[in-house]
């Protein structure tokens, strides 16, 4: 339906990030990461959920250190988030790190920024640069200049270097702003774009403006991988990004569930089988549409778009695959029987 | 920021849809509409959390003569949905409904849509013609071309009889689908546009779906009422409405939360103080940005954006304003120190 942005592809541990590359879907962890067991844990469901990459806080040296041992326990690439200290990164990389979030231009001593590039290149280890509202010089008039200028003033030290296994963020709360300033560094720049709305708050919020400005980028071609920001435990993060994608029409082996608001007209209990048939899909990797319809008169007409459904009337449902039905089942055996047919498809 | 279209204004009731008004949040009972006690207990429940427009289901006579009841006891304007049978668009309308969702192309009876057309245009009550993707002509080849065509053959019917007050809606259950023909029918009609995905499934997944493709919409200007199809309480569909026109830049009255999605370097106990927040802001109506932040290193330089926020340590957080510090304050103090500078805002 649309064309993708083509970045430069960026290699992260057995990934690649730009290109035509699938969107990678990634996460955070909010554990200490020197508590290695905790961490392991936490990265461990991420990635039962479908988080491709992780970024761990490194705040104190035993951060860094603990890199080496979560590594050993887990199967997708890992990145540090160094906020002001050099040393951190250095440690970072020493501890076999995937990724390094890292703005150069915080570093105030070059020979560091040096001997962390070296050791980055070196080790094939990407530096994502990231650019925050919150942290941009007023010196520009309007905010989409400022943060595209920051951005140009961190990869120069970088680029000077001969360093270009780059990612770059632009992060806002705002949607609008989201849009407007990857909009334009999807014209200015052709590293990688790491799409995310910051402090996009609890899920809801979150998947309101998350999926307003991340989706409306994505579907113009540009990202190359998201991140949904959520107040709450990072694994509700990979839903959000998993169903984003595939509404996106960039991810296969999501489900979908169709079902309607309900209505007057409604003569069976449809909303607990909708949750139950909700949370069966989040672990079904398969293309396939699933209706919950709430009239049998309507709801297989209205539902052809699934590949199975049920339509509920008076104590019976009817089973219908892309609009025509196959047979009556009883209220009691919807769930089961849909499950089942799930599992067949 | 962006232009928005210039449709024909539609009165219903109180309200004016199209032209430059403000876009409309409407919702959808799921009471039996005839249960006149139990629909007016919804509506009420609705109209607090902001709904501006209802629509019920008018599937047995008893309902369209309910609405009369009803109407007494409310005070936003009601829709009659009305299915096949066009006894019950004549009955709403004999009984004082503001709106009327039904496809003329549907009656087969000629003389029936010229008496509900008559009674309509006495009763200066506008129509919303409503094309679902599951009830297309087959003859197009192309979906969208099936939407508009499917449109301007109920059209012709009401423009036939000089009949003008109508809102079109093009549902679909995917995303990029509404997209897609939504944009095509803000091409080809001037008629003010219902926008919504249907059948968009719980909470969650219609957040996702809806933001993708109604903000999609929105921010190109395009959209003059829209409803969050949720399998839920209605009331649900409410705050996504508002949160999504609030994030389009579209409503004024709505707070917004900013909320970091935590990480290794926390130090208090942040998300059911967020999650507390959240809660008493969906009846703020002011254009405040409050900010709930992780950390007090970063919390108050990354959320500039807030008029007023918190940013935790151990057992004491920092209040800031526009991300000047403005005192210390106890951990067990942030709830209600937030609330009380929300009130006085």
């Amino acid at each position: 339906m649309y064309q993708r942005n083509q970045t430069r592809q960026v290699k992260v541990g057995n990934l690649v990030i730009g290109g035509q590359n699938e969107v990678v879907i990634q996460s955070m962890t909010n554990t200490k990461t020197k508590d290695v067991e905790s961490t392991v844990a936490q990265i461990k469901r991420l990635e039962e959920a479908g988080c491709e990459l992780v970024r761990v806080a490194v705040f104190q040296k035993e951060d860094a250190l603990a890199i080496k041992d979560i590594k050993k326990q887990i199967n997708i690439p890992i990145v540090a988030d160094i906020h002001f200290n050099p040393d951190f990164a250095l440690l970072a990389l020493e501890n076999d790190v995937d990724k390094i979030r890292l703005n150069p231009g915080n570093i105030e001593n070059e020979d560091k920024i040096k001997e962390i590039v070296t050791l980055a290149k070196k080790k094939s280890v990407p530096i994502r640069i990231g650019i925050n509202s919150g942290s941009l010089n007023k010196k520009y008039e309007h905010n989409t200049e400022a943060f595209i200028e920051s951005a140009k003033d961190h990869l120069r030290i970088l680029e000077a270097l001969d360093f270009h296994d780059v990612v770059l963020s632009f992060k806002s709360s705002d949607a609008l702003e989201t849009i407007a300033v990857y909009s334009r560094a999807a014209e200015v720049f052709q590293y990688p774009l790491h799409l995310g709305v910051t402090e996009a708050g609890p899920l809801l919020d979150s998947a309101i403006k998350s999926s307003l400005a991340l989706g409306n980028l994505l579907i113009q071609g540009i990202g190359d991988t998201i991140r949904i920001s959520v107040s709450d435990d990072p694994v509700v993060e990979i839903g959000v990004c998993k169903k984003l994608l595939k509404a996106c029409g960039l991810r296969h082996g999501v489900a979908t569930l169709i079902a309607c608001p309900t209505c007057g007209r409604i003569q069976y209990d449809m909303l607990p089988i909708v949750d139950e048939i909700n949370d069966y899909l989040d672990y079904v990797q398969k293309d396939i549409k699933v209706a919950v319809m709430g009239c049998a008169v309507n709801g297989p007409g209205e539902a052809t778009a699934a590949d199975i459904g049920v339509a509920g009337g008076v104590g019976q449902a009817l089973l219908f695959k892309k609009g025509q039905v196959i047979r009556r089942i009883e209220e009691d055996d919807i769930v089961a029987v849909l499950k089942e047919e799930i599992d067949k498809f």
